[in-house]
C-alpha cells in the first residue's frame, strides 16, 4: 500500500471510531501504555481502543521485519524512533493492513486480546528527550510580549525576522498529560528597584505550542539542510509550556528563562507520525525580511493543524480561552530545525524542539494567559463567576490539536495538567 | 580506612608517580578508556599509569562489594554514578589499599596486567549529561561583561547579587578533550541597524569554567535544600565552553544564548571525586547583598584549584594566557544547586552544573579572551610573533587545573581543544 493510500478518506477500520475522533485509522499515533502487572508497551490507538502492539508482535499478527519485539516492550519509543522512518513507515502500512475494515474477518478474533478500553490504561511518557529546545516562532506572540514589556512601535527586537530566535529548555522536568503541576517557588522583585522575596509564583501561566520529535541524528559539525530537515523530524505531540511570569521576569536577564520553565512541561502521550499529517501542509505566512539561504523553504511547509485551550475551574466547567492554529507560525518546523544546525550541532533521536507560545491574529486566538488578560488589565470571565488573570491552584489547563479535513480528522489528544499548591 | 586517610600527604603508591603529577594516589578519578580490540571500560589513574578497573575486578584483585563487573564495561560513568556515593568511597578505599606502597608485594603482580600507560589509550567522554547547565557565577566575569557592553556604572545586572544566574546549555555537543573543534558558522551582525550577514564565526572564545557531575537525583517538586546539596554532587571536571561571540550577540536577545554556544564544550576526561578535594575547602567571597535563606551557605563552601589557559599557536609554542582560581566564584556549587532546584526542578544523575567563566581580580586572571584581549582592543602577543583578540584555526587551547597542599596535589589533567575550520 501507498503512504497515500494510509491517508484516504474513505479507508475505515473494523475497530469502531466516531466521527469526530482524533484516532481515525488513518492517524495511527504511537504511545506507551502501562497496565497494572505488565511493563511499559508500545502502543497505538483507533478510536478509544488502546492497540498493544507488543502482544500483536509477539503473537504473531504484526510482522514488520525490521522490527524487534523487545522494540515494543519499552518505556519511552526512544528506541522505537531509533529503527528509522523507513520501520515505522512498514509499521503503519502493517497497521492499516490489520485493522481495514475489508480485513475484519482475518483479524478480529485474533487481535482481540491485544485490543483495550483507552480508560482503563495509563499513558506514559512518549519520549525521554535527550534535549529539548524551545522556539519563539509566532510573530503575533512575540509581537503582544514586545508591545506589552518594551515599545510598540519596536515590538519586535532587530534579529526577530532574521531568524527563528529559540533557547535551550529544560528536559528532565518534561512530564506526560495528566502529571499534577506544582506551583513552583522562588525569586521574584515585586516593584522595581526593591530587594527581590521569596514565595509561591503568583502569575503562573500556561503557553500553547506544538513540538516536533528528531527521529534521526546529524554529527556534531554537519548542518541538516532545510530542503531535507522533515528526513529528521519524525512526529509531532502538544507542549504546555509552563511559566512562572513573575520568577521569568527577574531572573531571565540576560540569559534567558531557567526556573520560569524548567519546574515542568507537560506533552501529550500520543506522537503523531508527519506522514499522517501530509494533507495539512498549508503556505506560511509571507516573509517581511529576506531570508539568508540556509533559511529559505519553498511550498507548503506549514501545517494547519487547529488548537484550543480551555482551563476547567475547580467546579469542574470547562472555559474555552483560546483558539489558534499552527499554520500561523512564522517560521516552520524545517526552518526551525535547519537554524538549529547551521553551526554544526548535534541533534539526537528523541529531541524536542516546541514551537513557542501559538498565537493568532485575534484576541481570541492569543496562546498564553499573559496575553489572553493582557498582563493582567484585562482579567476572563469564567463561567463560575470567577475571573482569571493567570493560573490559580486547582485549576485544569486542557489543550487540544487536530488537523481536519474532508471526512476525517487527524488529532494529538489532548495534553491535561491541574496547578497544585504541593504534592 | 577512614576517608580522612586517603587524603594523607604520607600515603605513596607502588605505582611511581612525579611530585607534581595531577593524579597521586590520594585522587585515583574516574574515566572511561578505550583500547583497540576492547570495550570501553572504566579506569582510574595513579602518576601516568591507567588502572583498568574492569580488568582488575574480573581477575578478583578489586572486590568492592556492591560492583558488578558489567557496571565497570561502559561507554560512560553514568551508570557508575548512578551506584551512589557509598559504593563509589568504597571503591576508593579498595584502590588506596591496592596500590599503596605497603601492599606493593601482594598486589604487584597480580595487577600488572590491568595498568598501562596513559599514553596508549584514548579517553573517551567520562559522562553522557542528561542535562547540562550553565551558570554565571564569577562576579569578575560578570562585572568585566558589564562594563564592556553596558555600563561600568551599572556593570551588574539587578539580580547578579540576589541569584546565581543560570541558563540551560545543550548536552549533545560536549565532548571529550582532544575533539577538534570546528569553528561554526552562522548569522552575525556586521554593523548595527544592518542586515544579518552568513559565515563563519570571526569572534571564537574560550571560556575557563569547572563543572560539577549529579550523582543523585530528586524528584520533581523537590528541591535540594542548600546544606546538603554536595550530598547529590558526585564530582568535578574542567570545563571549556567555547562560544562564538558575534553568533551569540545577534541571537540572544531575549531568550538567551544558542547557537553561540551548543557548536560544542570541551570537558576534561577525568572526573576527581569531591571527596578527594576536601582538604582544599576555602571560605568564598564575601556576600555584598543579604540572600534569601534558601541560599544561605556557611562555613567554607568555595574550592581553592588553581586554573590555567594556555594558547598553542601553530607553530607549536605554548602561551600562558590566564591563572585564575575556582575560589573566585561568589556562588558556591551548593548555592548554585538549591536554587537550581527550589522551584521543584529535578537533577538526573550525570547532569552537569558548569560554573560559568572563572574569572580573577586582575586582567591576568581573566578567564575568556573577549576580557583578556578586552572586546579586541588590547590584543595578546603571542610567543611566534602573531597577535590574538580570539581563537583562530589551528590554535589549541589547553585548560588546567589542581589544587595543591602540603606535599601532595590533586589535579584534573587538562582539557585540551584544537580550533579547525573544517573536518
Amino acid at each position: 500500500m501507498q503512504q497515500a493510500l494510509l491517508l484516504s478518506p474513505t479507508l475505515k477500520s473494523w475497530i469502531s471510531c466516531s466521527e469526530d475522533s482524533d484516532f481515525p485509522i488513518q492517524n495511527l499515533p504511537l504511545g506507551i501504555y502501562r497496565k497494572s502487572g505488565q511493563s511499559p508497551r508500545v502502543c497505538s490507538i483507533i478510536g478509544t481502543t488502546v492497540i498493544d502492539l507488543f502482544g500483536l508482535y509477539k503473537a504473531g499478527v504484526l510482522k514488520t521485519p525490521t522490527l524487534r519485539l523487545e522494540d515494543l516492550e519499552q518505556e519511552t519509543l526512544n528506541r522505537m524512533l531509533a529503527k528509522g522512518k523507513a520501520t515505522l513507515r512498514n509499521l503503519r502500512k502493517d497497521l492499516s493492513e490489520i485493522f481495514r475494515l475489508e480485513n475484519e474477518s482475518t483479524n478480529r478474533s485474533r487481535c482481540m486480546p491485544f485490543l483495550q478500553e483507552l480508560n482503563s490504561v495509563t499513558m506514559c511518557l512518549p519520549v525521554k528527550a535527550p534535549n529539548y529546545t524551545d522556539f519563539y516562532s509566532s510573530r503575533e506572540h512575540a509581537y503582544n510580549v514586545g508591545v506589552m514589556f518594551r515599545d510598540p512601535n519596536n515590538a519586535l527586537l532587530p534579529n526577530w525576522l532574521h531568524l527563528p530566535v529559540g533557547y535551550h529548555g529544560r528536559a528532565s522536568s518534561i512530564v506526560v498529560s495528566g502529571t499534577p503541576v506544582i506551583r513552583p517557588k522562588g525569586q521574584m522583585q515585586l516593584k522595581d528597584g526593591e530587594a527581590p522575596v521569596f514565595g509561591a509564583s503568583r502569575q503562573l501561566d500556561f503557553e500553547l505550542e506544538m513540538a516536533f520529535v528528531i527521529g534521526k541524528s546529524n554529527q556534531l559539525g554537519h548542518p541538516i539542510p532545510v530542503k531535507v530537515a522533515e528526513d529528521y523530524i519524525h512526529g509531532m505531540l502538544v507542549f504546555n509550556d509552563w511559566s512562572a511570569r513573575d520568577l521569568q521576569k527577574w531572573e531571565y536577564v540576560p540569559l534567558g528563562p531557567f526556573l520560569g520553565k524548567n519546574f515542568a512541561s507537560s506533552i501529550s502521550p500520543w506522537m503523531v507520525d508527519l506522514d499522517a499529517l501530509q494533507t495539512f501542509k498549508v503556505e506560511g505566512p509571507p516573509h517581511e525580511k529576506p531570508l539568508l539561504e540556509y533559511l529559505q523553504s519553498s511550498g507548503p511547509q506549514n501545517y494547519d493543524i487547529q488548537l484550543e485551550v480551555y482551563l476547567i475551574t475547580p467546579d469542574g466547567s470547562e472555559n474555552l480561552l483560546s483558539k489558534s492554529n499552527m499554520k500561523y507560525l512564522y517560521w516552520n518546523m524545517s526552518q526551525q530545525l535547519a537554524h538549529h544546525t547551521v553551526n554544526g550541532c548535534n541533534m539526537e533521536v528523541g529531541d524536542l524542539c516546541a514551537s513557542g507560545t501559538i498565537s493568532g491574529p485575534t484576541p481570541d486566538s492569543y496562546g498564553s494567559m499573559l496575553e489572553l488578560a493582557w498582563k493582567g488589565t484585562k482579567p476572563l470571565l469564567m463561567k463560575d463567576g470567577s475571573q482569571r488573570t493567570f493560573v490559580m491552584d486547582g485549576d485544569t489547563i486542557i489543550m487540544k490539536a487536530f488537523a481536519k479535513k474532508d471526512n476525517y480528522r487527524i488529532g494529538f489528544g489532548v495534553v491535561r495538567g491541574m496547578v497544585v499548591s504541593d504534592l
